[in-house]
Parts: structure tokens; C-alpha cells; sequence
């Protein structure tokens, strides 16, 4: 169970998922929250910006949670992010350990928790977070569609 | 079809794994390799030095081949580990639209493309490299297993 509200922190990565739009990255934002709900670290997509193909939102959030933790393990965190994580991102969810997930909408083509790979739901996933998604999904898939539909 | 011989980028891999050993890493190595064979890249795991549980071997080479080729896109390239990559690194290789994986030693417990998630066989997968996989597989899990057999 969730001890705290995330809509704030919902409200920072939407933020960040907008900024990564301006900048012409795919608009997905995340924030890492700590065990008493403060924010460790927020970031959107950078894959454009820094030629890495690994640079999305979540896995970028995590990656500076830990710096600031000291540690590679997010123990007790959650990690807020404006969509459903593809697998890689999922999957990082479980190295690094964090307690929760919080996503906004969900991605039938690209995602790997509730769709796809399905990468908690194996046997093997050796660490499996709490997972609420689907929130506020629709004004996040809006902000996606408006991106993509500028692109073509 | 490889067109090169792997064999001498699997040699680097194997000593960046030893070399993780020593370091009381996670002995994995990698190498990427551009089209014409040549390396570009070479890493072993760095979880611990680097406070960050996605620096595994192959998704920290493809990182730093992507950064001297100018381009989250590895287009053609061939990623050599020692290990089967895990969930997390299968989905890197195809965002990085990498062309071939060769990887060593299987690895039922953690692997995400010939067990676990399997990556590359799910339909919404939208890259799925050529794989080679079982290269010096008997060497490499020996190096596995005597590095955790020290921890304990």
C-alpha cells in the first residue's frame, strides 16, 4: 500500500514529459520518490540530446536516485512515470529494487509490464514492485498523440 | 549471417569479465562491434563502483559505442557478451537497433531472451537482432560460479 499521495509527483514528471517535448525527445517524464515520498530525482526522456538509445525517463530518474542514495539499490522508493515502462526500464525496476511503480497511461505497443514482455509476471523477475497504472492516462496519451501527430 | 569471426571480441569480453572478478563486480564483459567488425566498444559490469544497477557489461558497451559513433542507433553493429543478457539488456540491444547478439554462456536463473521474458520472441518486440548463443559457454559459467562460490 502506498503511504502517500503521488499526484504531486505525478504532476512533476507530466511536467518533465512536456520539457522533453520542446525539446523534440519522446515526452516521458518520471520521478523517484524516496520511502517518506520526497522527490530523489526527476528526468525525461534525453535519447535524442545524448545519442543514447537507454536514455528514457524512468531508467535516467533511477539511475540519479541511486547516485544520490549512494547505493544501487532504491529500497522502499517509488518510481512515478508518465507511461507504462517498456522492458528495459521494467526490468531495471527490479535491479534496482524499488517498492512501487506508479505509471500514467498504458502502451499496448511498446510496453513491458502490462503488455509485451510482461516482465514481472515471470517466474523468473527476482523482485516485484507494487504496481498502480493508468493514472491520469488519458491527458498523458493526448500529450503523446499531439508529439507524434507533429512529427509526421 | 556474421561475416566476421567473433571469436577474438569474445576473448575481450571474457578478459573485461575477469577483470570484473577482481573488482568484485558481476564477472560479465562485452564488446560492440561496428560493421566491419571493428570494436568500438568494451565494458564489464560496474553496479557497485558505480551506485547504478543498469551498468550491466553490454548496455554500458552499447552506451559507449553509441557515443563515438553519434547516434542512439547502432545500426549494423554486433553486441558480444559473456553472459545472456537479461530482460533489461535484450530490450536495450533492440532500442539501440543493434544487428547481431552473441552472447556466451545461458543463463536460466536471469536471461531474458532464451528464458525469463524472452525479449525477441514477444510480438510487440520491434527489433529482433540475429542471435548466436552458447559461445564458450562451459569456460564462462566456471568463472560465474567460482566468483559466487567466493562470496559466500
Amino acid at each position: 500500500m502506498i503511504k502517500f499521495d503521488t499526484s504531486h509527483a505525478m504532476e512533476k514528471a507530466f511536467k518533465a514529459a512536456q520539457e522533453a517535448a520542446l525539446k523534440g525527445e519522446v515526452p516521458v517524464g518520471a520521478v523517484v520518490l524516496s520511502p517518506d515520498g520526497e522527490t530523489l530525482s526527476i528526468a525525461h526522456n534525453r535519447v535524442e540530446e545524448t545519442y543514447d538509445a537507454s536514455a528514457h525517463a524512468e531508467l535516467l530518474a533511477m539511475r540519479l536516485a541511486a547516485q544520490k542514495v549512494g547505493s544501487p539499490r532504491l529500497v522502499g522508493c517509488t518510481v512515478v512515470v508518465t507511461l507504462e515502462p517498456c522492458a528495459m526500464c521494467a526490468a531495471a525496476i527490479s535491479h534496482f529494487r524499488c517498492e512501487r511503480l506508479v505509471f500514467g497511461a498504458y502502451d499496448p505497443k511498446g510496453g513491458g509490464v502490462e503488455h509485451g514482455a510482461r516482465v514481472f509476471e515471470k517466474r523468473s523477475c527476482f523482485h516485484k514492485p507494487e504496481i498502480i497504472g493508468g493514472v491520469r492516462g488519458r491527458e498523458i496519451s493526448q500529450l503523446l498523440k499531439g508529439f507524434f501527430q507533429q512529427l509526421r
